[in-house]
């Protein structure tokens, strides 16, 4: 089964960088076919007697307690694995996948007009599919519906542990943004150096960014494509990404995201590569190391003075806009606006508070779509002190719940606490990673990634994971920290 | 099936390309895991229940006959991989793969020492293994054991066709060859213009010439790689070659040549592009249709006033190496040489026939392992008057036997008696593909191509398929009249 989620991981990159136009119909069909073919072996009654028998054999296994740990965590994957792919029958899984797809479509529709009532019958639709695939998943799983939505890309989340850390951050966000706005009044940002900035040097200095942060060449490549992704496989990992000619750091930075991705992936324990055990713990976790990279360390000053020289030379750059703290404070700039993928460090987590918040509403059936372009404004008001305009600037900017994908956006603020509190962890935990940073040396960091997050691979839940590398769960007091430092004290 | 092939194809071009070095070790595992599902599913119980529940129905099938006869060919070609597929059982297929790759391993230090007794013994392993092979698909398929080897690569085949067809060139090449020597002794061969060629220059040519020939980019790519393949899917076809800056006619004939086979792949039937009936029906006519392009077409005189001012142009080139008729003599060189994939058109063949008649000798128990070297330095001298001076430039050149493949050889110069044969009626059957020619539009000849072989796939058999393009079978008088043409007479 790693065997063809492998191949079709390659057959997924190809599509998104190399493959000629007119090969997309036979390649959906190939892959439809391979993931079939996956869910076929996961399903089959073979597999959960050998599960069950496997589980039965483990509980009396005498052997070297680890490895008995290590094969009671791959079984514990398994199972999770097995469980959720049995629980819908193929009815559901087939009328999930048309009502997302015809969703998908008039949503496309919808964002033209501006118009969110466009979309809204079939979006009522696909939303009743969502909430009884959730529903028969939570009657299984023993949770609440939305929590085995989460569960997909979340292991072991649940609404409390959700609601424990978004309500402080809800409490302190919106006051910390005026405060931060506030500030900088009379002191507006500068802006980022002005371009044009050849492709072919960006695509360089990505090249070189990657190799000085540890990415492992020979265990990975760097290609070009329309929407930047990492990809492949832990043992060969591929970075796709666009490069902006007037614009050089959406490129350089999402390249250095990507890269966070890829450095987990590559760390990920190389003998247990074809096992569940082996595979990365969560999207929370991903998110952590991508945002470790791109947010805590990339946009700290230690970065941009290992970096920054390199790049104004290699542009050929010069004048005011090029000095680390003019730069940096204009990568840092705060702005209050409407669209998320568009959102700085400090209110990108509001706009996934106003949607968490609206995705459990209707998933429980408290909130009816219709009323969803007046909640999100609202709330966007509420939280933000902005109201979009139309619902192009509001509920129709993100593709995911039109697509089906609902129970994924907490991922990404998880993911940038999680960055924070495992930064902070590594910088207290071994004092040669602050000082690796200073003299532009990411090994010590890497160093230590490796053996607290990468080579665990998923042998433990995502909380033992975090309680192990940092000694404690989750807590939003260590982004809250970061921001004020970064954003208000400007110590970082 | 067909989509797990398809993913294998991907797989392996990705790996010949641009695949990272490290990840050798789990593509093989993938592509392992991949080809061992494919071979599952085809040789299950009930794939053979299901095909045979099939041909009953198609026997007494009430429709539109041509609907009837494409079930049938599908059904056939099921059969006939269905049956080969379950010939042998896993401990001989696991044997034959143990000693391929132990044999293939002894061969690359044989060739080092350039000597064959290094690699006798696994060679004499090997050999056992796949006799075994032969004998057990034998007694199945109802033919005899080297036959059933031939089979897999060009299926009807009997050694009483190869005998017929190559006793003929047996007969008339090694006089022949010494009447082209001969006729040009006193006015040597010229050389080809010299370099450098920048690749960069000879890719684009490549493109442009691809595209020329009618290959459609929307369906394919040209990439680079060190042995150069055509590969991919029919919806997707990937060329990979290399180029040589001393030498720009290796990469652009090679590119030539596997544009032949691409050409052969995109004109596949699209409906039937996942079914058995439209995949292409055997290495002979694969080989026919690069070899179409590459010697009937490529080395031709129009050809050549065609390509030849665009490609001076390009490199800057200028002197008598580049005046067409110089350079047609030069590309059409003769020589006598011990290695077979140097060879000219003309003394091609005597490579081939060299290695059926010993191949067939040891697979029949004639001819041991420990004569072979002598077998084929005494061949060589007999039919091509020249002889090895060593194993290297002899028995040990190439790695087919040594990897296992056996029954393939013939399948090079069956292509290139058949591309004679094809091109001939081509040009015999339509005026407007020569006129065509002359003014360098090749649109008609793939027009041709596409209705008498391209769009047939699999629906008949390769003799019938011959027949029905060609009016004839497979007739070396064809080939015969092509040599003497170009060769002799100086017609083409």
């Amino acid at each position: 089964m790693t065997a063809l989620g492998n191949a079709l991981a390659f057959l997924h990159w190809d599509q998104a960088t190399l493959m000629p136009s007119g090969a997309a119909g036979t390649r959906a069909l190939e892959s439809a076919a391979l993931e079939g073919l996956a869910h076929e072996m996961l399903t089959a009654t073979e597999t959960g007697d050998l599960l069950e028998a496997a589980e039965a054999e483990a509980r009396t296994l005498d052997a070297d307690p680890r490895e008995v740990a290590l094969v009671q965590a791959n079984l514990r994957e398994v199972r999770r694995q097995y469980t959720r792919a049995t629980i819908l029958d193929r009815d559901l899984v087939e009328a999930l996948a048309v009502a997302a797809s015809t969703c998908e479509t008039a949503w496309r529709a919808a964002r033209e007009e501006r118009s969110f009532a466009v979309v809204r019958e079939p979006f009522e639709t696909l939303l009743a599919r969502v909430r009884e695939s959730a529903g028969a998943q939570a009657s299984v799983l023993g949770c609440s519906p939305w929590e085995a939505l989460l569960d997909a890309f979340e292991p072991g989340a649940t609404e409390a542990g959700i609601d424990r850390v978004f309500s402080e951050l809800e409490g302190f966000l919106p006051d910390f943004i005026s405060e931060v706005i506030e500030q900088r009044t009379g002191n507006p940002d500068p802006g980022l150096p002005e371009g044009p900035f050849p492709e072919a040097i960006q695509e360089r200095l990505a090249h070189d960014l990657m190799e000085r942060l540890g990415f492992d060449f020979r265990h990975g490549r760097l290609d070009r494509t329309i929407h930047p992704f990492c990809g492949g496989t832990p043992r060969d990992v591929r970075i796709a990404t666009r490069y902006n000619e007037a614009d050089f750091t959406s490129g350089l930075f999402g390249v250095l995201h990507e890269t966070g991705h890829a450095l987990y992936e590559q760390g990920l324990p190389e003998a247990l590569v074809f096992q569940p055990v082996g595979q990365s713990r969560s999207m929370s976790i991903h998110e952590s190391q991508s945002l470790l990279y791109e947010m805590q360390l990339g946009h700290s000053r230690a970065f941009l003075a290992a970096f920054l020289p390199g790049w104004r030379e290699a542009f050929g750059g010069s004048g005011p806009a090029w000095e680390p703290e003019t730069f940096g404070r204009a990568l840092n700039a705060v702005r209050r606006s409407f669209i998320r993928v568009e959102a700085d460090e400090v209110t990108y987590p509001v706009h996934v508070l106003v949607r968490t918040r609206l995705e459990r509403a209707m998933i429980a059936g408290d909130l009816r779509p219709a009323d969803l372009p007046g909640a999100w404004n609202d709330d966007m008001e509420r939280l933000l002190g902005i109201r979009p305009s139309n619902d192009l600037e509001g509920c129709l900017q993100d593709i995911h719940w039109y697509d089906g994908l609902w129970g994924y956006f907490p991922t990404y603020t998880l993911g940038a606490m999680t960055a924070a509190q495992v930064f902070d962890a590594a910088l207290k935990g071994d004092p040669a990673i602050g000082d690796g940073l200073d003299r532009g040396d990411f090994r010590p960091l890497l160093a230590w990634l490796r053996t607290a997050i990468h080579e665990k691979g998923s042998s433990l839940s995502v909380e033992e994971l975090l309680r192990e590398a940092t000694g404690r769960p989750l807590d939003p007091a260590v982004f809250r920290a970061h921001l004020r430092s970064r954003y208000l004290d400007g110590d970082r």
